[in-house]
C-alpha cells in the first residue's frame, strides 16, 4: 500500500499547495462532490482518505453526528488533529483497504483517494457492508480519460508548447500507473468507467449521479489553466446509494 | 434530422460491408449489446433504429412476442422488409424523434443509432413513456471518448502510420460533430458519459450495467485492427430498467 503522504518532499509540497487556496480540489473536484452531497444533519460519517480533515470538519459545519476520517499517512493524520480537531471527530490512521468496524455509516465519502486502491473490487465490498439501510456512498476519483494510458503526461503539445490534444491509449488495461505529482513515481491505479460503475452495481448499489466537473467561475479567473478541464475532465464523481 | 443512410453513395458502402460479416457491428458492439438482452420469450419490443432488420428477426428468433423496428431510411426499410420479414414485425418508416405509439412496450434497444439524435433528453423522456412497469431500455451509441474531439480522424500517427495515441479534446461541448464515414460529413451528436447516465437517471431508469466492448476473439482473427478496441473504445452499451 503506497503511502506517498508520508514522504517529506510530496508532503511539504502538498500541503503548501493545499494551504494556497489555489487548486483543482478547490475549483473543481471540492464544488462538485459538495454539489451532490444530501442533508449531513444527525448522519454518521466515514470519510476515506480524509487527509488533514478538511472535509470531516466541513460535514460536521453541515450539522453531522459523527465523522470517522480515515488516512494511511501520519502525517496527514496529524495535521487534520492539529488543524481540523472536533469532539464528533474521529480520526484513525490507518490504509483503507484494512477498513474494520463494528458499527454502520449513513454515508461514506471518499475524495480522491480511490484511484491509489489497487483492489476496487473488494474495496467497494467493504464498504457497502458499512453502509446502513439507505446509506450512500459518495466518492471522486481521477477520470478514466486522464488515467488510461501508461505515459505519464497526456497533453500533446505543439513545437510552441501549446496543447493540442490528450492523448488517450491502453484504456482496456486496467492497473498500475506510474504519475509524476511533485515527486516521481506516484502510484495510481486506472479503472474503466464500466469497471467503476458495474462493480457499485453488482454490490446492491445503485447509480443516483454521475459529474465529470469544469472549473468553477472563481477557478477560471484565479487558474486560468482549468480551461483546459472543459477539454477533458480531471475527474469523475459517483453519487450511489444502497438500492 | 439526418438521413445519411437514404444518400446512395453510403447506403451501397454499408449495406456491402454489413453483408460481409466482417465489421465492428459482427465482432464488437452486437456481442456486447447481446450479452446483457434479458429473455426475449412473449416480450413485446421496440427496435429504434431498425436498419435492416437484422435484430428484429434476432429477437423473434429468440422468442419476442413482437417487434416494431422504427428507421427514418427507406432504403433500410425497404431492405427489411425484403430479407427480414416476418408476421411478427412491423417496420416503420420514421424518424425515431417522431415516435408515436398508443402501445407499451417491455423492452426498447437501440443499436448504434442514438448519436445521430440531437435531443437525447427528449428521446429518454418518450422512451420511458414507451416501457411498461419493470419495462427494459438497452442501447449502444459511439463512446464518448471517439465522439469528444471537433476533428474527425483521431489516431495520431507517426512518420511510419504507426498509430501512437487517440487524440480527445473538447469533451465538455456538447453537440455536433461531422465525421467521415464513407461520405464526407456524417452528422453525429457528442454526449459526455455523465449525460448519457443522468438523463436517464433522472426520468426514473435504473442503470444496470454499462459494457465498453474490445473484440470478441473471431475479431481479432478476421480483422486485426480491432487489437485498437483495446487502446480506446468505440462504443458504450448502456442497460437500464424502469426503477
Amino acid at each position: 500500500m503506497q503511502n506517498i503522504y508520508d514522504n517529506h518532499d510530496f508532503f511539504k509540497e502538498y500541503i503548501s499547495l493545499r494551504k494556497s487556496g489555489i487548486t483543482y480540489n478547490d475549483f473543481v473536484e471540492q464544488p462538485a462532490i459538495k454539489s451532490v452531497m444530501p442533508n449531513f444533519k444527525d448522519r454518521s460519517v466515514l470519510d476515506l482518505g480524509c487527509g488533514a480533515g478538511y472535509f470531516a470538519k466541513y460535514c460536521i459545519s453541515e450539522g453531522a453526528s459523527t465523522v470517522t476520517g480515515v488516512d494511511i499517512s501520519k502525517n496527514m493524520i496529524n495535521l487534520a488533529k492539529l488543524e481540523n480537531n472536533h469532539e464528533r471527530i474521529e480520526y484513525i490512521c490507518k490504509p483503507i483497504e484494512e477498513l474494520d468496524f463494528q458499527k454502520t455509516f449513513d454515508l461514506i465519502i471518499s475524495s480522491l483517494a480511490i484511484h491509489y486502491i489497487e483492489d476496487y473490487s473488494n474495496l467497494i465490498v467493504k464498504i457497502k457492508s458499512l453502509l446502513k439501510e439507505n446509506g450512500e456512498f459518495i466518492f471522486s476519483t481521477e477520470h478514466p480519460i486522464v488515467t488510461a494510458r501508461n505515459e505519464a503526461n497526456n497533453w500533446v503539445k505543439d513545437v510552441d508548447g501549446e496543447k493540442l490534444h490528450w492523448a488517450v491509449d491502453n484504456y482496456q488495461e486496467e492497473g498500475k500507473r506510474e504519475h509524476n505529482w511533485y515527486v516521481e513515481g506516484v502510484i495510481i491505479y486506472h479503472r474503466t468507467v464500466s469497471t467503476l460503475m458495474n462493480t457499485l452495481i453488482k454490490n446492491g448499489l445503485r447509480i443516483e449521479k454521475i459529474i465529470e466537473p469544469q472549473s468553477n467561475s472563481i477557478g477560471l479567473q484565479k487558474m486560468p489553466k482549468l480551461i483546459n478541464e472543459k477539454r477533458r475532465p480531471s475527474f469523475i464523481v459517483i453519487k450511489s446509494s444502497i438500492s
